[in-house]
């Protein structure tokens, strides 16, 4: 139980690095959109920015209304969830209570003895929520509508996301608790799975459910205009590699911040998301570098996104060399995955599938390879990786069918497409009425004369004119 | 008294926390000078970026030879303050005095038993100073020269922002001490007012006196040529949203670490000031796809940081709902405010008036309605929302009045404007000498040739041409 | 010796402090990268950058290969090291022995009893290495073969660096251990030297040896077509201002993350390093303006970076207003040090050698003459002013010979340079088959049409083309 009836005591160093931590995962947002900004055409940086950026915004507010509450409301006073999969979304609706007559609530989420304010316990999960969601707007860059993609964010992280949060981490169907998935197949011991399944900070919640949902999304939605037939490059290296490098700092954030202590765990996972990165980098440059004769710095940024994919789950589980063995394969794959949807002809636009969906099994089923206390290469026999394996599978399947369902729903409504018209002209005009960059005396974006445009904001214009 | 007695103890938890708070906030003003070198036009980003960069240089020499000391140099050995309004400049002058025999010296400003180093303090209220004056830079971009602007930024640190810090949190006429105006009104106890002015990281001393700088300096200095004719757009607008990430990952080491102490309440502070934030993205959003019909970029990253100046003061006092509700006015108003300059003709370039000065006044007076234990709409009285109104209305007479006092001086001797011949070809090139981009062939900035000016730095070229 | 008897307790704020510090500094190598892109030409960015984030994958996997035990193995368990030089690459050979039975194993390395998990600390001193690497790619710009680059880093770093990091901070022959250089100069007192040298976060050990290995590789590689004939200005200098940001960011954890601990020292390294870099950007533009009648945003973001070098060694031993005056000399040096390359026809193209050995090397021997216990200036005597030189010469020969060495067997072998055509075309084009911006209908690099070139990744282009 993660509340002691004696006061508990605030461990104020890992609160310190909880707040931190936090923030740092906060910024992974701004700098995806800098990475999948970067990598589309000039025409529709912005659209795609936004879609990271009004992902942010509306999940944010939601996390706070019912969001914490459904993910993991019920670790308070024990309250029951629903079926394991979610629990009562009314129970701390705003977070008016948490703060009592002493102040500031505190939680020990994962019964050690280290208590934190329950605050920044929600920001913290908060951050998770965000950039899961904006992670899938990179298979549909250049061509939805703003306001279906807003919506869509508000549907899928409350029907998707935050049931999968509960059941991975708040004690649902697929954690090591005793009712979940693993104590039915490998039985229990005083409450708790006897094998435990690995996921140390979403490769299932975030990566496997983002890249599912993203190709979800691909497929529903359909292929940019001229998708397979021109060539569609990055519009601006430099801000990708910019993106990469913020992704890989808030990345600490995220993999060490969900020890929610300052400790050797968070100091080991610390390394291995470094090694992991650093050789996920390489093992995408390799594969470029014998296939095309060139390593690419989309290939590098690209490679580093992988490891940091991959070793997120399975970072509180391997050693330095483990991490590395894991790393370069993630980029290798990835790199090979990224070329799959010419082949199989789905446009997801800047490969949330081939690097968050691909690299994400990967490190959750290389887990149960390379787990230094229960991995099959270390012999810990075949229940992890047969676990991993489901639980990743599970995670990919709940996400694929419900992200269909919903993209359904909204192409049967409201509505996925800009019109070809709007898509030729260019989305960062058409919906933001927004150039990227007005340098030298030319747009980003717009074949129109720009320089009748109304300034930004526009009734500034509008006094412009007066 | 913030000295024991008995030597007290580190809190290392809480200067873990400190330094890097500090460091998130240093960040901030390189963060603003993207923010802001995105919304100008490409002939003048670099000079938009050094108005921040000189102040973050000049400002932080200042601080320590006699900032600090102005500041908050009383709260050393009991010193008494000058009439409330500021300390001895040469009490502390260089810091010298910090280090003592038994090492670097401790502090508890706020006495509540939580000592760190009192260099980490110089260092946070340091760069809380630098992004002040950073702040007022929006208000004049395109148009003065560097050298009035430096200038400027030297006095104004030491007449205006140095003196207002001490009042609101060194304990003088705006704090809530027994000499202080709250007390004065509403009476105190055992020296402590009945009633506590609410400011917890600076609506009144950082954006209220910024925002009505940034007014008198605009009033001051006069428009850019073409200002309310030409359309001057953004000119980079990833580049903005860069800035406004930064911004945001700065401003939890901003408004979390006005705590000082890593705690329930700084945690808070990290969830209010997120929620906030995201609130006010959505509210300005709202405003233009009502008005404009289309949602854009620049008014995310406006959102943003009207979201951020509102719960500045107020974060420490509302809930997260309260913290959303606050959000969604400020950044309501502040895309309706940004508007005003083209009615009442000043030029405020990169809106500091309706963005700093507005939702700065909005989150100050707004935490006298929704603080949840003294504001109005929690059933606490009038008195909190007076004292609030006063304080705001105060610090926004100050700043307005010796600005313009200070910037007149400065155009009658100095001078603020560079010639209309050096505005029209781009103050890049007449101030710095450099153009901010030399891509595919053009220059950014020049209608001259830029074939035969110097490479940079200026002797490279010199011994070029040997 | 690190280890005590006793089963040691981990102090969880220095370990807080310490992954984010860690954090902090592996950002500095993509803030490098940005820092370096922005100074080169539009068409040979990609690379630059590449070199960064390529020294990052390969240094990053190196260090928990061999690199970790070649400098620091010897702390565990007290085994001797090679003469005072290095420590045996295979004692702690991919790090499997730092998790024992009770968990991640603890190290307090100055011996002070501030225990942190060994894991951190790897990972801490792992971003060192790769950022000195990264440091020496400015020199060669535009020309050099990735894949010579590439093997280059890892050699290097194993004889270069690996050594010298185990000499100044292992114990090694330039340390205050009883073996080393000063205490066979200065005598020893309980097996410490009498005099002990300061190097507080990589003055020798990063900076100069940085700048010497730069000069090394300009004189090896040779000149870029057109230096000293063409003008080679900054294709984006927000992007070099963006760097210059995140490296002032990541230098925080660098600089105070060096002490291990978050204490008092921590605390006026933090504020040390924020007021000589101010000073130095100072210094910097006031040489400008004085010399060439402009001050530029280049030199501030570059003024930035030589005042946060000289500060670098000297952090933890000056007094504020003594890292004012050490700044300020730094930026004035640096900017007059810039010119020499021209003056002696070295190809340094980012000025390695005028920002990093010259302002490490003041920076070094600077501390000699301002530290406050032992400094000249402060009534220290001569010793400390002569240690300081001897290690600051000693560091920049052992670097200079062995990297002209290094570098002559790699021309022998692999070749450094590109073909003139390839150098002509442009490097991004050439090595990586890439261009940084496609904005607006031009491509950064390339004088090739761009519309037939295969879009990125390149199978996706044959997927294209199917």
């Amino acid at each position: 139980m993660p509340f002691a009836a004696e006061p508990p005591v605030i461990n104020e160093a890992a609160t310190a690095f909880m707040l931190i931590a936090s923030s740092m995962v906060l910024l992974m947002t701004p700098g995806l959109a800098l990475f999948y900004g970067g990598m589309t055409r000039s025409k529709s940086v912005l659209n795609m920015m936004m879609m990271s950026f009004g992902a942010l915004a509306a999940v944010g507010i939601i996390y706070v209304l019912w969001g914490y509450s459904m993910s993991f409301g019920n670790l308070q006073d024990g309250t029951s969830d629903i079926a394991g999969i979610f629990a009562n979304p009314f129970h701390l609706f705003g977070l008016g209570d948490l703060t009592g007559p002493d102040g500031p609530r505190l939680i020990d989420p994962f019964g050690v003895g280290v208590f934190i304010p329950e605050y920044i316990y929600v920001g913290f999960q908060l951050t998770f929520a965000v950039i899961t969601v904006a992670l899938i707007s990179g298979a549909i860059a250049d061509r939805v509508k703003f306001s279906t993609w807003m919506t869509f964010a508000v549907i899928w992280v409350t029907i998707v996301y935050f049931p999968l949060a509960h059941m991975v981490w708040g004690g649902g169907l697929l954690s090591g608790s005793e009712n979940g998935l693993s104590a039915k197949l490998f039985g229990a011991t005083d409450g708790v799975a006897n094998v435990l399944p690995i996921d140390f900070a979403g490769g299932t919640v975030v990566h496997i459910n983002a890249g599912a949902a993203g190709l979800a999304l691909a497929l529903v939605v359909g292929k940019r205009l001229g998708f397979g037939k021109v060539a569609m490059r990055p519009h601006n290296l430099p801000l990708v590699m910019i993106g990469a490098g913020l992704l890989w700092f808030g990345w600490f954030g995220f993999n060490a911040g969900s020890e929610l202590a300052a400790d050797g765990v968070a100091s080991a996972v610390w390394l291995n998301t470094t090694v992991a990165t650093c050789a996920a980098a390489i093992g995408w440059l390799l594969v470029e570098k014998v296939r095309d004769g060139h390593p690419t710095s989309l290939g590098a940024a690209s490679g580093v996104v992988a490891g940091l994919v991959a070793i997120t789950p399975a970072c509180g589980a391997l050693s330095p060399v483990g991490s590395i063995i894991l790393g370069v394969v993630a980029g290798g794959l990835s790199a090979l995955a990224v070329g799959l949807k010419y082949k199989f002809g789905y446009d997801d636009s800047l490969d949330v599938v081939g690097v968050h969906l691909v690299a994400g099994l990967w490190g959750t089923i290389g887990a149960g390879l390379l787990a230094t206390s229960t991995g099959l290469f270390y012999g810990g026999g075949w229940d992890q990786l047969v676990l991993q394996i489901l639980i990743a599978l599970i995670s990919l399947v709940l996400s694929l069918v419900l992200t269909y369902a919903i993209a359904m729903g909204l192409k049967a409504t409201l509505g996925w497409r800009i019109s070809e018209d709007e898509e030729s002209e260019g989305i960062d005009q058409t919906e933001h009425a927004e150039s990227a960059y007005e340098i030298g005396g030319f747009a980003a974006s717009s074949g129109r004369s720009t320089t009748h445009r109304p300034a930004v904001p526009a009734e500034q214009a509008e006094g412009a004119n007066a």
